[in-house]
């Protein structure tokens, strides 16, 4: 019989109904190590609370997450509440020695982020931020095939992450734009930064450029208001490992709604990727025999684990919410100590940092080390 | 509140698993017209049915599914088990008034599966079965593009479903290449058949050729096996609308995993379509500006229901398991009358005549109308 | 000192233009086994004649093509007139003892073609029918791959030629609609004909379905006119070594204008090709590692010959002007005994064989042995 | 009768041939403003330049170029010598009042460029620099679009060139590699550079990284032999019209041939490309119906000029070798007076203040104006 692990659910609105089809799914489609019970949930008010944990099938609710967090009765919490409170629930929760789920980012600095790392190392409990992009076999697939050599020595990379969401410069100012709702480097970048060190191990400098192509936005009231925030960041990058490479964010990146893209190049070999089509990892073996050689498409399939779990055939597809479903599957072999934390509370506070050694370099127009 | 519909669910192999995930998905996804309750599973003996009923969450299990067919406290009965069986169960289930979701083929025979068809139309209630491609927003989309004269006239029609899990000759006889198997044409032609007359209409002619590309295959003893099934499956098509086509069922198609692939060209414009890509529709529109003309890529994303239900933002894409919970969300619709049948037993019977017809037409080597 | 080939052209439209661009680029590109020399260029009237010879560099210009077939002071003609023309003049070059160069189609009929190489192969000399898409370096690796077993057994062929010139079913009347125009087999079908035995060797039998989708077309003075060719055919194949396949030429493939394709499945590999991006090809190959296999898309350069001559380095792409070029070289390679035919007249004939077959096999209901 | 332009080439290696089959093809697909006679071929000997004239089919042949740039019998000096004598060579035929058309780059500093623009405007003379990608019909599509207003305002510019020719880090020193040699930022990147200001205009500020990956490579004698220059470059752009933009330049870039690629977003469109695919051209309009939007496929044809001086229908696709005889056309054109200047010495000069401006701001580390 396995372990009964009490989950305790902050947030109910997009991301936390998210988490809660993640659980779900994960449920039925791996062995879990765990059976997940969906025993808490906490949003602002009670009603709200009340309504959503009959929604989603929780046993019960409340409007104090704090209670909840101190609860001997929740063994797990699950935080999808606005970004600003993050911290506060992150550090009650391992304060009361749980283990943390949170979505990104952990804080609004790195100063607050690496703390929260830190209480989770005192804690010596599971922790893990929601990257769900790195949950993708192929995103493994790659991360495997370079650490394991079969692209040789590395020699550089190229990341990008671009949407369209803010490309109308008509499009109505709104709190993202704010300095507090972070830009498009804390929005997007973020996710650019983590598929670069995951893939290719640390990054030891930076240099950048944060720019604010629109610098007003109609307000409310139809006046223009000023932009505080970056629409486009792009930066230089150092790895340890002595490969360069370039990262850019951009929300202004007109049609698209998901490039989340990285191109790595070894000596022995090249992978090409694009959330696009993120069942698809294009690889380029140097070995291929001459004149027969060039990109091939690999097929996300049973090879590529976990996605046998979801089907037994290859070239069926994993969907977005399938890779939720993995990240919380990791999460949840790490908890039961039987796999590394999959991306925890060090590697999120790390992302935070990456971010504000960005955005330092910009603003002082040079290199800047991490 | 929601009424309750109860659901029995016969068999618990990979078709059955899948089936209770997309129930489950589709309660978690859409606002359903039913609170569905797992209330009973039935496998072929009692220990295999309730070790799988405590597995995917059931509340009682019975190693008889007569018993269950006819249980008034079961709403609903769901056909994950051997073809073989599909048509005594659907036949018991309809007999006691009930609805079913059947999994495909419907029965061995066209005249069966018609047999079938009529049962349900004189017990007066709603049937699915299982073509899922068919629950994708960008077919869904196509069918309606096609419908509402987007394309103009329809000219020409191509269709394909080719993969390759018996292209290796060596590769071992298999309960496929039996004539109760049925052959490619039953297995993957049927969805091609599906697929066509889903987005032209009916087809009023075929004419086609059967072949067997390997006449023999290595047996359990290693000693050669005759073939009695077709490898490959090509058919000429005539619509009744006038426009003409093509078709090819291949299981011997080396390399591919999924090309269930259509092209459809009009008056007025084009689609280009393949499974591979599930979450692309390209898009040719006679009315493009010349010079500036060309097939676009149309992303699937919430302006395709329903995406928008999975995922608010576009471009994230949907997994084939997705799919599964669209067509069952589709279907409860249908029972609860505010929807007509997404693809019920007289759609699956049509099918299986067409496969009849195609068959006929190879034997004889001339045109067949159906 | 190379010997010099004196060139006789006939015809000095579209085509005899190309042809004249494509020996002149030959001569820059290759190291001919001739030096070639525009000597004299024949065309309807002495005046059309003589402005196209100093326009396109031709010594002297005639308006009797029966003179300069005889002319000894001429040693290759090259047949570029109206098609109904064609096999006259071959046949009077043929008498006099020349080499011929003609465009495609030889006759009107497959007897008459067959004829022709028969002239042919009674005055010993070579001959060469523009079938301009075969001379890219990249079906000649196609067909050597085939050839050489790095596909194994062949088990299918899927080949297609269609474009949308006659799309619009308000398109004018004109020559093409007339049986002597021939309908879009002979056109386009020839060309995926000629394809599918290059790559896969002879067609054994066929059965076809020929259709003409819009019936009337407006003619010159608006009324509607009959309409007496196809607009699409689709045929199967059965290849001497055992293949099967499918055919389909259309000119009603909207938004389509050069989708010369074929799939070529095999029991170690396969091969995908579109002559849409006609410097790629791509291949699955079965001993690639699981899990990193996949299509992998082969790019144009050195190692396939002769695209070395054009440029030293890969991934620069050849222009359809080039394969002209090619096909020249080729032929010239022959004239001089240094390589077979890369196409003679009985290989045109073979095609005309092809589409008599097809046609008869429609008019008819049923297969036909070729 | 048209005027004689008589044509005096310096080089014969790989790019005088180039050239040599440019001007002739151009002869053949225009209707050129002037007969170009091949007047003078001069190389670095007599027996070179005779035999290299006698193969391109030069009248004369010269071991003196000096003699050649003065010789009022030459009306054009065309400079395809190595990198190290196109100064002089330039100078030399400007000062004689002669057009010049000289391979890039023009000299090895940005003002020596400069003076060779200077002298060219003092001549008063029309100038050509090979930078062939631009000559694309597709590239001549996106620079009108983007000036016409067609994707609004420009809010942000991707472009890249990478290559693979020194991914293998065992690859031989070679002449590249030293300082003479300029690195890949001069080979490949400004190409990459010209690309951005032909289709965005004026670049203002650049902030730079430029880096050498392998800092020794085995030298003739099998040891280790320094890297004098860049591997990879990577740089931020600011353009004049408020767009900012990223550029890399990479000859390490594994399994690329051909990644002249470029990304341009703007408020009512983008356009996405690549060299690797030149006839196509991807284009997104903000304008399109929702739900049927997505990147169209624009491919070159006969609306795109002058595609069709080389084919008159669309899809046939256009080879690199034509693109050099449509920069020929252009020059002539500008030479003639009845066109401006495709992109002459100033032009040229340009992108060399660019490179060093790059270089400039990668060695201090900063942002530079240009």
């Amino acid at each position: 019989m396995k372990p009964v692990l009490r989950l305790g659910l902050i947030g109910s609105g997009f991301m936390g109904r998210a988490h809660a089809f993640g659980f779900a799914t994960a449920a039925r489609v791996f062995d879990l190590p765990f059976r997940v019970e969906f025993a808490c949930l906490a949003d602002a008010t009670a009603e709200v609370a009340a309504a959503a944990a009959a929604r989603l099938g929780f046993a019960r609710s409340t409007a104090d997450w704090r209670a909840m967090a101190a609860d001997p009765a929740i063994d797990l919490i699950d935080i999808t509440a606005p970004n600003a409170l993050h911290r506060d629930m992150a550090l009650a929760a391992l304060a009361a020695g749980k283990p943390v789920y949170c979505e990104k980012p952990l804080a609004p600095t790195a100063v607050e982020a690496a703390g929260m790392a830190a209480a989770a190392a005192a804690a010596g409990v599971a922790t893990q931020v929601g990257f769900n992009y790195l949950a993708n076999p192929l995103i493994a697939l790659a991360r495997q095939m370079i650490a394991g050599g079969e692209l040789g020595e590395i020699a550089s990379y190229r990341g990008i992450h671009a949407e369209d969401y803010m490309a109308d410069p008509a499009a109505p100012w709104s709190f993202r734009l704010d300095p507090v709702g972070g830009g498009v480097l804390v929005d997007l970048g973020s996710h650019a930064l983590a598929t670069a060190e995951f893939l290719i191990g640390p990054i030891a400098r930076v240099m950048a450029d944060c720019v604010t192509r629109f610098a007003h936005r109609p307000g409310p009231d139809g006046a223009a208001r000023a932009v505080a925030v970056d629409d486009v960041t792009r930066a230089f990058l150092r790895f340890a490992n002595g490969a360069s490479g370039s990262l850019e964010a951009s929300w202004i990146a007109t049609g698209r709604t998901m490039q989340h893209d990285f191109e790595v190049y070894g000596s022995r070999g090249a992978l090409v990727f694009t959330q696009e089509r993120f069942n698809e990892l294009r690889y380029f073996d140097t070995r291929d025999r001459r004149g027969r050689h060039g990109f091939r498409t690999i097929t996300a399939g049973p090879e590529h684990p976990p996605y046998g779990d979801f089907c037994p055939a290859p070239g069926h597809q994993l969907g977005f919410n399938d890779l939720k479903a993995i990240e919380i599957a990791g999460f949840l072999d790490a908890l039961a100590g039987r796999a590394p934390e999959p991306f925890g509370f060090a590697a999120g506070a790390r992302v935070q940092a990456l971010v504000e050694a960005v955005q330092g370099s910009a603003a002082e127009g040079g290199w800047r080390d991490v």
